[in-house]
């Protein structure tokens, strides 16, 4: 009998309260509160039910119809007898038995749990509100399993809540628009992994995304013609109500405001022809808090932007101002004085002190980045955190609530276990149990600089899973070795709702070798990853919106496998030599020396790839240089001095960019230089 | 120096005027109608630059815009400084210089051709209408070619036009729908190889799919919440307006009408409590033609609908009513008798009779299929055939403009070469030049009923680029090897537009296997494919609209390249034996043969899998009976009788079913053994 899900028995600490001191995660993302396992089975078969009872809102039934198809579609079972589920779907006796105590209010802080109970002949949900029995169904599709004969669902009993009541996605849509197919997408990936809430950030220096029907020049003149209409607005909203995330949209003032203003150049600090920004970064254009013109508008405008999205929150931006035009403009420059202002941040403060009350006429909470938080402002905004935990924790000292961002920022490229081990309330920060109140989550942010539809989804998924388990899962989850093989299950699971995070590399990676085999292509790409931080732009001059992004620096992705399973093994064969784990290392080793010849022969044939060869030709060498200094560990023997300088020009060679792209066994390779060296 | 573009010398036939007696196809698809080459050569670099001269309708911007950023992707090069190409850009000495005469009107019959000369420093495009020009962009992106130092336009001269002026796609989005990202990239690979019409099958007895503001239960309580929106189609028709590519609609009446008839039950034959249908087939449903009030309601409909499509053409259906309704139902029957009728289709006649005028009225020009063409209709309708050659050539004999749609049927998962040899105008059908000129040209069908948005593309593509070439190319380019190999390049090209039928497969057979290694999926799945023409759904009772397709059928597709080469690989072997072709078909037959016992390993660990059990084992034992018969051949010996009947049983097997496909490779297999008792 073989099992899909091998039960994984975990320590997670021994003072967790929520857990038995032997917890089995299944393969759960995000891992539940509390789980335990029983030994009952229910079967998955034709004869399939599912009945939904007491008092909900109707995005349940479509999310159950949804389930029931999803069922179906993994299992191959024809479950064409379930249509969509409806409320005459309530017989007692259903397969999958959910009880709901009351319609779920699709707001922050809203009753999201749920339990699961595995009885001998039916799974059983209850949960106070639809949204936590959504999460349920989620849950009930991770934990499907099968043997040889067919699927069921396993003993467990689950009983489930968040940790934190905000679990949100940034998706930048201005800097490259995402289409609604990509958004919606997002949305299933967010759903399976029990986020809620969904962050758009909908303009910025590159354009203006959504249609605004009182000031129709904002996407007509301000966003090349590419924008979400009110219609796909409120498609994208219907679409996240039903699997319970909300819709945060962000419309940010006073700066990165270049697209309004060319829309509107009657707001600006500074006269100048206004053109789409092209280019990525922090720029001059702001908005004049000066001009009295200026309020009446904004107004109009959040308040428009305000009925279009239901959601309690409005995120006003608020960062990245240079100030540069206000102290460069006399009649600005003239009103700070006469007002008492010493620093352009004054100004920015009375800009917000001017919008606060537009924003609360509009019955909303007001939002924003670090920068908005300035002395007099009203403890009722909420502060999203992105500048470092210095200012997180200042906010929240000073009473404001907040939102961690800062160490979720996936378009840095940074592996998954460096966002999953960043605490929204780590120990370190010593808040008091009212202060830790304050916190109200975490977002990840998807800035889109550098991505397309294309390449979105590889750049999200499968990272964000991880900081959707920190941000529900208890604290004490947070072993990074089980967290990677969970991952590993989720990003599958992932895939079969529709991302592309995994499939989009062949496609790419046929067009990069002009047709020819893709293998010395895969090999090179599996030990490189996309410079971090902000280094693939260099000065924020190498990119544009209309820039190629089709080459290798899009089709490599973060937080390689090869490479992270590679250091692990050359550390442990270091700390205890064995011979299996020098014939895995050397066998990567040799793939790695010999796969230059072919990637060459396909350079040849593919300009495109020219700019790769040498990454190609650096890693052949450095596979080179961790051969022999295996062959001298093997050997007992220890090189000279000579040959260690060598060795280690070969590292500083391979430590080079190629394609903005830098390899990811750079340093597991002069571990092995070392020790052979050191023996 | 390493050229992509290999130069194939083919010929086309000695007696082709339009052809040099030696043709140089590049790899173009589809073939243009005049192609001859010279030594220029324009590198493609950073310094590209684009003009556009004349008067052309604004597409052609939009175009040129986009094929900038398609160059770009392709090649790797920044092209930042073009962002958008606008009547600006008109200097005489850039790198692609097109002129255009006049604006292009998207209409049948408008002129579609263009030249394109490589000179010395420069690429000159010419065209009478931007529609041209919009093809010529497409043959530009399929010529560029490159060495070991870069990517250069190639030195050609071309003058093309299309065969014929109808060259279009049908895509079902009533059965199962289609979201607008799919009728998007499907627009995308439509103008890749030049087709000019997008036939959208916009209801049936499964489903209404436009909103209609009139009559707006249509959507509401006929579609299950799953149609376009008119936003929704307008942007349909600018995204396919852009691409020179014309919208025609259908809305089928008066049979497959359950969806309008659940709305609207008061214009049904037979009063029943109508629900949308489920399943797929010819359904007795149809509309009451003897009701006075059905014609203001359609006529109020077709109305709608004609302001919201432009084309001049609208599609009625008109297909597949059984009668039955009609003559079971008395008031009717009466009807008939009083009116002189004899038989349902005589009714049928008097309904499209008292439609046409509606039609009319709108302005537009009545189509429909093969049924509508009754005693009496007047000559302006066109007929869409598909019922086979004899109501086809009928149609035209009687001086009706006709398309071709029998023979294209691409659900039917025939291979492309069939369809690249159903001619509109085959010699057999001694057409007089009067006749010729009635046949506007074809439509390859995309029926969905055993597709899902994730499955479409690798139903349509790349087998209807075969099809689009048949409709644009000159007659005499019919060579089936040399479109097989331009059909792989074509592949690739159409990938890179972001289609998915090769990316697709990946994905669902990573869910099938339950994450185990792909690897002996994808070689079982390269020699099958889904049962053919009705085949797959038995009696039309297998499948309905909630089936789950994601099973062996639906990651198996048609026309598999591996099979192909095979028999020919056979086949060539039987006729001349050589030691090359003898490893060939053994190292096939040995990874066939060898490749049940890992399959049976995933098997055991995936149930959706277990349909596909059957077929593994027969095609190891097929490949078997293969390696016994060459081993035969190879030492010159017979076999005796009894081995024959073994065998004979074993093709037997190899011929059944499993999980709704068929093994490709029985044939060339039997062949051998009959070679091998033959000797």
């Amino acid at each position: 009998m073989s099992h899909k899900f091998i039960l994984v028995f975990a320590f997670f600490g021994l003072n967790v309260t929520s857990f038995g001191q032997i917890n089995n995660t299944y393969n759960l993302m995000p891992v539940p509160a509390k789980l335990s396992t029983n030994n009952n089975q229910v079967e998955i078969n034709a004869g399939f039910s599912i009945a939904i009872r007491g008092k909900a809102d109707p995005r349940i039934f479509l999310e159950a119809s949804r389930f029931v198809r999803r069922l179906s579609n993994k299992t191959g079972i024809f479950l064409d007898k379930i249509g969509y589920v409806t409320q005459k779907d309530s017989n007692r006796s259903a397969t999958l038995l959910i009880h709901i105590l009351r319609p779920g209010k699709l707001v922050l802080g809203e009753d999201e749990s749920y339990s699961i109970e595995t009885k001998s002949e039916q799974v059983l949900v209850s949960a106070n509100t639809d949204l936590g029995a959504i999460h349920a169904l989620e849950t009930l599709l991770q934990l499907i399993s099968n043997d040889e004969r067919g699927y069921y669902f396993p003993g467990v009993s689950i009983q489930d809540e968040p940790r934190f009541a905000w679990r949100g996605l940034l998706l930048d849509v201005a800097l490259h628009f995402m289409p609604v197919d990509v958004v919606k997408r997002t949305l299933d990936g967010m759903a399976a992994t029990k986020m809620n809430v969904l962050h758009l950030h909908l303009c910025n220096d590159q354009g203006f995304r959504v249609e605004s029907k009182i000031f129709p020049r904002l996407q007509q003149v301000s966003s090349d013609g590419i924008y979400y209409s009110q219609e796909d607005i409120k498609n994208i909203i219907k679409y996240a109500d039903q699997r319970g995330i909300r819709i945060v949209p962000e419309f940010v003032v006073p700066a990165h405001t270049t697209a309004i203003l060319k829309a509107y150049p009657e707001f600006a600090s500074v006269k100048r022809d206004y053109k789409l920004q092209r280019y990525f970064g922090v720029f001059d254009p702001v908005m004049d808090p000066t001009n009295e013109k200026l309020y009446p508008f904004l107004q109009r405008l959040y308040t428009e932007m305000a009925s279009l999205f239901p959601d309690q929150y409005m995120h006003i931006g608020g960062d990245e101002n240079t100030g540069k035009d206000w102290e460069n403009t006399p009649h600005i420059k003239a009103f700070m004085k006469a007002h008492g202002m010493k620093k352009y941040m004054d100004l920015q403060t009375y800009f917000n002190q001017r919008l606060l009350p537009i924003i609360q006429k509009t019955g909303k909470t007001m939002m924003g980045w670090d920068e908005i938080l300035q002395p007099g402002v009203p403890k009722e905004i909420v502060i999203q955190s992105w500048r470092g935990n210095d200012a997180y924790y200042s906010s929240i000292k000073q009473g404001y609530r907040a939102i961690l961002s800062y160490g979720y920022y996936i378009d840095l490229i940074q592996p998954a276990s460096y966002h999953y081990q960043n605490d929204p309330i780590p120990d370190s920060a010593h808040l008091t149990e009212k202060e830790k109140k304050l916190v109200l989550g975490g977002e990840a942010t998807m800035w889109s600089e550098l991505i397309t539809p294309t390449t979105v989804d590889s750049r999200i998924w499968p990272r964000t899973a991880a900081i959707a388990e920190r941000l529900w899962s208890p604290k004490e989850i947070k072993d990074t070795d089980d967290m990677y093989r969970r991952l590993d299950i989720a990003s599958l699971h992932l895939e079969a709702l529709g991302l592309h995070h995994i499939s989009y590399k062949l496609p790419m990676m046929r067009q990069l070798t002009n047709g020819m085999d893709t293998k010395p292509l895969e090999i090179l790409v599996s030990v490189i990853e996309p410079l971090k931080i902000y280094e693939r732009n260099e000065g924020d001059t190498m990119y544009t919106v209309f820039s190629p992004y089709t080459k290798l620096a899009d089709v490599a992705s973060p937080d390689q496998a090869v490479p992270r399973i590679f250091k692990k093994q050359v550390d442990q064969f270091l700390n205890d030599s064995s011979k299996e784990l020098e014939e895995e290392i050397t066998k990567k080793l040799i793939l790695w020396k010999e796969n230059n010849i072919p990637f060459q022969q396909i350079v040849r044939n593919s300009p495109i790839l020219n700019e790769a060869s040498i990454l190609s030709e650096n890693l052949s060498l450095l596979a080179t240089a961790g051969l022999d200094a295996l062959q001298y560990l093997h050997d007992q023997k220890k090189p000279d001095a000579d040959w260690l300088k060598k060795q280690m020009e070969i590292i500083a060679r391979a430590k080079q960019q190629g394609g903005r792209c830098e390899t990811q066994v750079v340093d597991a390779v002069q571990k092995l230089i070392e020790k052979a060296v050191a023996k």
